[in-house]
């Protein structure tokens, strides 16, 4: 019987940088497919980004239909050499299991692996439905993964009653926090166009600028809220201001600048986008400066309700670890924001502390606590 | 008898984009070595920058000592494809020659050469001297031109009495402008460092982007000043901020920008720099952002005074134009700021409108009147 850790360290092995799969899923598949899941491999495409592979794999064909979502790809190593074990070797020293992917998020897509199976050899009589939606492409540009299969299964009329994506959503102990909910997501780019021109002469010239520091000067002004009930306050970050100009002595003709907000309950996107197009308008005013606003596409908020399956995993968690998880919706955007189109999602994983960093690692025993939860969520959700 | 439009011609065909000389200091050393000047090349080179060709040559060795100082590099010319006629030919069209320095400033260059060769033609008996300080290193780094050369001269006690510099310093009619000053300038990099992160989770990461802009808002609200006697107003232009994060999602740890200020006499750049910092200290404070100012080496401000040789180069562009030129402290620095350690000097040259810019070009009419000025200029101070 393989354990959840030797499920995470055969996938870290996978070199699985987004988009490129690198035998993950082809693993994921042989080895759901050899407990009896039916396996269907969707690859999508879309012009202007990369062809993604996605699993769905499914047994059973009755209900509750509980579905463990999650993505194999990781985002890229950095610097190799900074690493204290090599990123995609899969070692563990001291009980700890370094690797890119080991929290975000290959450490919990095998405790669900491993809950899964165990589950059905305890219940060889299922009477509901596991599935597994596991994409290559969550860290790209999440056009050909999570979002085009959620779009299959309605489509052909196959949701779920109740998805857990395995997310790092521990903040200090493994499973203290399930995410019920997100933010919304507007992010923005901001062009502005002067006139170029010595800067000996600048009435000949039109700095763009002092026009650009103006505009985000008003928009990080704005204090957007204070919160709300199940939300933390939503926040604007400028994310990089670019002009490029080498020639110290020239004033640029243009420059560009981006800005991120996550946004609560108390906001939609078009009142944001409103809201930037009024305050950048007015710094430029009067400026002789141009601009131009690029939104990118948005994500709204979304919140799951606290009761029904939630309250269920939080005492599976109850149950594993003693403690009550907090039911929380901090943190930035995930694949729950495609799935909650399908069936109510709730979030929950490995340590987010090392995610995306040089050194990724998990206690092994963590791996192993979040697959003992999965598996009596399995048994409280199902039976 | 070559003309100075000839000239011109001959030199634009060079293509001595700094700090290459190609061909264009070989070319005047062959015609005033032809007409009995002393010719001297001089190469400096120093760590971090070309090597760099200058070309001084004097006839005479009476007083007083005229020297034409000037420069036959340029800047590139960008896409040739774009101009009217390539930048390089020295081709004219209706009366007009365009070409990359055809103002700024070869064709300041050759009316020097034409005048001077045309007067020693009208006075062979030489009373005085005439001397040439020509470098091919003005648009670059500046290190390795005129400013060793004036060193060289200053270093065995050859001060010229007054010295003309062609730069293009005409406004909207040739010879509209007398340069007898410039204001000081002082460039400066702000490089910010906060603690990178994700945008969802802004609270454990330090954003360097908010604190820059109010560094920089800081410096660009204070009016320096209204001007002074025969210099405009102080300006402090921002000429770039860059930060390079291409992830839309991540906070970033560096950004950076620079600004320059042009000031004149009511400034000196150790007071701009304590102000400077002060201020970036300021918006800094509690932010918990770190900084580093680098300062560019600084060139103060200077004056020559509107009398003596001034005064005649005046007489001289009322004769020839029947206009009065304005004195002017305006505009950039240039090689004067170096050659005002060495004796008086000021600067008089072609339009500037189209100096850097595609299709750069000059009237030849206008390069001829300016030789007509440089010559009687040379009657009148030398007699």
């Amino acid at each position: 019987m393989t354990s959840a850790t030797e499920y995470a360290q055969t996938l870290i092995r996978c070199e699985s940088v987004t988009p490129d799969e690198a035998g993950a899923l082809a693993y994921l598949e042989r080895e759901l497919g050899a407990a009896g899941f039916a396996c269907e491999r969707l690859r999508f495409s879309e012009p202007g980004t990369a062809d993604v592979e996605n699993l769905y794999a499914r047994i059973g064909d009755g209900t509750p239909h509980i579905c463990f979502a999650g993505h194999i790809d990781v985002v890229p190593p950095g610097d190799e050499a900074a690493w204290r074990l090599p990123p995609f070797a899969g070692e563990i020293e001291n009980g700890v299991l370094y690797g890119r992917g080991a929290v975000d998020m290959k450490g919990a897509v095998a405790a669900s692996l491993a809950a899964a199976l165990e589950y059905l050899r305890e219940k060889p009589d299922l009477v509901g439905s596991i599935s597994f939606l596991i994409t290559a492409d969550e860290e790209g540009p999440s056009v050909n993964g999570t979002r085009k299969v959620v779009e299959r299964l309605i489509e052909r009329g196959e949701r779920p009653d109740a998805c857990v994506l395995g997310e790092c959503t521990s903040e200090d102990a493994v499973a203290d926090t399930i995410k019920i909910g997100r933010r919304g997501s507007l992010g923005a780019e901001l062009i502005v166009r002067g006139i170029q021109g010595h800067v000996a002469y600048p009435q000949k010239a039109r700095n763009p600028l002092p026009a650009l520091i103006d505009a985000l000067t008003r928009l990080k002004a704005r204090r957007l809220d204070d919160g709300s009930e199940h939300f933390q306050p939503s926040n604007l970050e400028i994310t990089t201001i670019d002009t490029g100009n080498k020639a110290t002595n020239i004033i640029p003709a243009q420059a560009s600048a981006r800005f991120n907000i996550r946004f609560n309950d108390l906001h939609t996107a078009p009142q944001l986008k409103a809201w930037i197009e009024e305050e950048v308008a007015a710094a430029l005013l009067d400026t002789g400066v141009e601009h131009t606003l690029n939104f990118d596409q948005p994500s709204d908020s979304f919140l799951t309700s606290p009761g029904g399956f939630v309250k269920m995993l939080g005492a599976a968690v109850q149950a594993e670890t003693g403690r009550e998880p907090v039911l929380s919706t901090g943190g930035g955007t995930s694949d729950a924001r495609f799935i909650k189109d399908m069936c109510p999602v709730a979030e929950l994983g490995l340590l987010n502390a090392t995610a995306h960093k040089v050194d990724e690692h998990t206690a092994t025993a963590d791996i192993e606590t979040l697959a003992r939860i999965y598996k009596r969520f399995l048994h409280l959700a199902i039976g």
